[in-house]
């Protein structure tokens, strides 16, 4: 069957879940991720409707995104305004993004009704709106949102507004089911009648309003259309968009059909657990191909088949996706989670030696208190340096004590009081800080700067805090997570315990033993474990 | 259309899902549920894999479950085993359950590989294990596991099994696609076909690891299914069965099909956080239907069309299924959203007036430095009231003084002290916690549960931190979000500072304030904002 593309909206619809919110940096970050995965199109947020994304869209322009292209999303222009005097059409132009996504009405009940203007000025705006873009460089692509709606209301006039984009140059015109509640037979059907009048390629546009976004859109494809937009884990608006990570295996590994590059696909469970980290937003374990039960066996008939043959009981391999078998009767998924790791990081260990065997058990125990190594090499290579001999640690904690006081009508203050030892000596200092947690950085950094200047070029360019078992309310335990830059590389530590203080310190010590150890020029890959 | 029979296997299917476990007492308060609501067969164990599961079915005989008929769950007898003398069969019996549901092979890899019998042998272990639990007086349901994956490989033969149980006698044959892969265009086709070729009804049970569970049951129907298989909330092993509490409302309010009473349609979202608080699981807000976030708006230009016309951004009105509308305040919102949150809060502010412009220009203030009030309507009701003159604080700070401190190789300490005025009155106590916010929670509570004795019945049952603009390190600005519940309803507050001590209180102290003011009975629609 024919190719299709897959157009991302993680950075723009995705943002409209509730409890959703990206910063500029989060933003980029994802954009990189989609490129290297080899996604057609990132839609980049909607410049128009929020000024912050504008700056996204010029500092993405540093990074290479791969074959993706950046589009900017935007609505056709007001009524009775030229195109290029209306604010959201020119803040398109300005986010100088490749490609412009512009949404417009194709139910006649919702240009009555939302936009307040004529059906026939409705046609219009959207063809004026693509031309002018057009003829701005842009490429175009015409979201028509609520088409099947509009379609079951009025099939004439919302062909007659696809139609329009067409005349205006649009390169595909994209069917969105906006309210998400059309029927798997109704979405093949009109795709099919709609590609019948249109001359151009037609793509899909699905919510999870009748749970069946992901259905939606394959039968949207089944009927011709070669652009599928989505979002990494489903997140948006209500109850969310189609979920490309179930989306793109769907298509490939069932149908056959090519849409990012086919070796890319087992990286597609890290990008789902990278999105979520970034959201700040607990990962479903239950995700179809991407979640950590989705090939997880608990009843006793389907293990003892698996045991004989994992088809029994699996519809695809979850290596394929990135994933894993897991069982749920024996410790057997802590080692194969360590084997990973060992292959991840290049290391030659034998499991059986003594060092393997401790460093097997002290993984283990930590992964259940909530410690989590993606995205920290750096407390990981410090645990494999201690597991070793010949480990020297370059400072250790003797007391550190935190004092936080707040008035009424003043602003808070933090100070810390720490006791640390170097080699043999003793130093006692104090600073203060913002917070608590920065009061503590400060204070470890003035404590060792006299010892390890070049400490001086380290800084903390993330600091992230995560609460484990949330329902334990304000006693839960928190994981904290920070990353570190010396201006070349940067490193992931991480701390987990119930007080925040105290895995704030893990994470911090961990962070600046590492940047010492590795006194910046070690390639993380490559670590020399015999330290 | 042809009415549908909604058979449910909460009970059963449900609790292999991975971190899900029910006791009897469960399972018979979720039978309980699942009668009144209208469904027609109720799933409630699996006797001979789960001797457990008998208890249930003698107890629930006590029980009055309207038309629901309670079904037990079992395979086929042995290879070269008399039905009469297989132990499974045998507990099946034992029950004494008016229906019996055997499960069997379709699929001769199947057949061969996990079962290790012969074709022949599988089609007579199906034909006589219904015929004899027929003979002793049972309806019996024939689950074909694996048919659709048996129908691919080798479609005469998976013709076959399911004929054979028609000849034993079973009243419904129900099509399994046990590994969840199968395609909705496959699903469709098989069950027209096999249909063509059985003379008894047909239904479908559909798991969810494509992400298509629920349409895929859909296209069964479209082809002539009359009975559903699945759970509430989508629980089950791997990626889940097909969501009834989206399937239902899908073949009623889409389909016009007669399924569960149509009045009992409005018990939907209350049955499924029923039964997620029973299974002691998160609700999943973005769930279609039923989550918290399923007719939540974000979106300013969503919410300018709500505030004209519902229907503009809803597939169907929530009161239909027991849900509601909500719509947030965040940065993607504009004016709208916060006419529409007057408007819900029954607030006759007049955006001109001064009242109506502090609030308006703190509301922007308090976005800018990182507040976000979605999720977060104890902080807005709080501070509505705080604008209007006559609001009396339930407590006010005076000193807050917190200390954390760790030494080498012993468990952090944390400890809080608290001078507050309430009315008149001074209270200065303090208390210890897990951590430095713990014991902030716990020295709060001290110090005011003398005077309002309710605060008792508040508990804390979220607690989360977002690090805003992370590249400030440890000096970052973070936002505490807490969910607050008094066993009836809960509400969300929210605190921003640099300083987490400082956010946290932000949050907590709204959080209790909220919780004394409603005094757990305003119904939150009604609040009475003149204090």
């Amino acid at each position: 069957m024919h190719p299709v593309q897959v157009y991302d909206t993680t950075l723009r619809d995705g943002t409209q879940a509730e409890g959703i919110s990206y910063s500029c940096e989060d933003k980029i970050k994802i954009a990189q991720r989609l490129g290297k995965l080899g996604f057609h199109y990132i839609e980049g947020g909607w410049p128009g409707s929020n000024p912050k994304d504008l700056d996204f869209f010029h500092r993405i322009r540093g990074y290479d995104m791969g074959r993706a292209k950046i589009a900017a999303f935007g609505s056709t222009r007001r009524p009775s305004v030229a195109a290029e005097n209306d604010s959201n059409v020119k803040s398109i132009l300005d986010s100088q993004a490749p490609v412009a996504t512009i949404f417009g009405k194709s139910w006649d009940f919702h240009v009555h009704r939302a936009l307040g203007t004529t059906l026939e000025e409705n046609l219009v705006m959207i063809r004026e709106t693509v031309a002018y873009l057009k003829s701005r460089g842009m490429e175009v692509i015409y979201d028509a949102e609520h088409f099947f709606d509009g379609y079951k209301a009025n099939p004439a006039y919302a062909l007659e507004t696809v139609r329009a984009a067409g005349e205006g140059g649009a390169s595909t015109v994209v069917l969105c089911d906006t309210n998400g509640g059309s029927l798997p037979t109704e979405i093949m059907e009109v795709v099919r009648l709609t590609r019948s009048h249109l001359n151009i390629p037609v793509g899909i546009h699905a919510h999870n309003d009748g749970e069946m976004a992901v259905a939606n859109s394959m039968m949207a494809v089944q009927a011709g259309a070669v652009q599928v937009q989505g979002t990494i884990n489903g997140y948006g608006e209500r109850c969310g968009n189609a979920n490309l990570c179930s989306l793109i295996p769907n298509l490939t590994l069932k149908c056959g059909i090519e849409t990012i590059p086919r070796e890319k696909l087992a990286y597609l469970t890290e990008l789902s657990h990278f999105v979520s980290e970034v959201a700040n937003v607990s990962p479903d374990t239950h995700k179809p191909y991407v979640g950590a039960s989705a090939f997880t066996h608990k009843g006793g008939v389907h293990v003892s088949a698996l045991l004989k043959d994992y088809k029994t009981y699996e519809h695809i391999d979850p290596e394929l996706v990135g994933n894993g078998r897991r069982v749920l009767i024996s410790e057997l998924s802590g080692m194969s989670n360590l084997l990973y790791k060992y292959k991840e990081f290049n290391l030659q260990i034998d499991q059986q030696s003594p060092e393997g065997k401790r460093i097997l058990e002290e993984i283990k125990q930590l992964e259940n208190q909530g410690f989590q190594f993606e995205g920290a090499e750096g407390s990981f290579v410090i645990l494999m340096r201690k597991a070793f001999n010949g480990y020297h640690e370059p400072f250790s904690l003797e007391t550190l004590r935190l004092l936080t006081e707040m008035r009424e009508n003043s602003p808070a203050y933090s100070e810390a009081i720490i006791k640390i030892k170097v080699g043999g000596q003793v130093v006692h200092t104090a600073a203060e800080g913002n917070g608590p947690v920065n009061a503590l950085d400060n204070a470890l950094r003035k404590a060792l700067e006299e010892f390890y200047p070049n400490i001086r070029s380290m800084h903390l360019s993330d600091y992230k805090v995560r609460v484990l078992d949330e329902k334990d309310g304000t006693g839960a335990t928190v994981r904290v997570h920070i990353e570190t830059s010396n201006g070349r590389r940067s490193w992931g530590t991480v701390g987990v315990s119930q007080n925040i203080i105290e895995a704030s310190w893990q994470a911090l010590a961990d962070s600046i033993a590492y940047g010492l150890l590795e006194g910046g020029n070690a390639d993380k890959k490559n670590i020399d474990i015999e330290g």
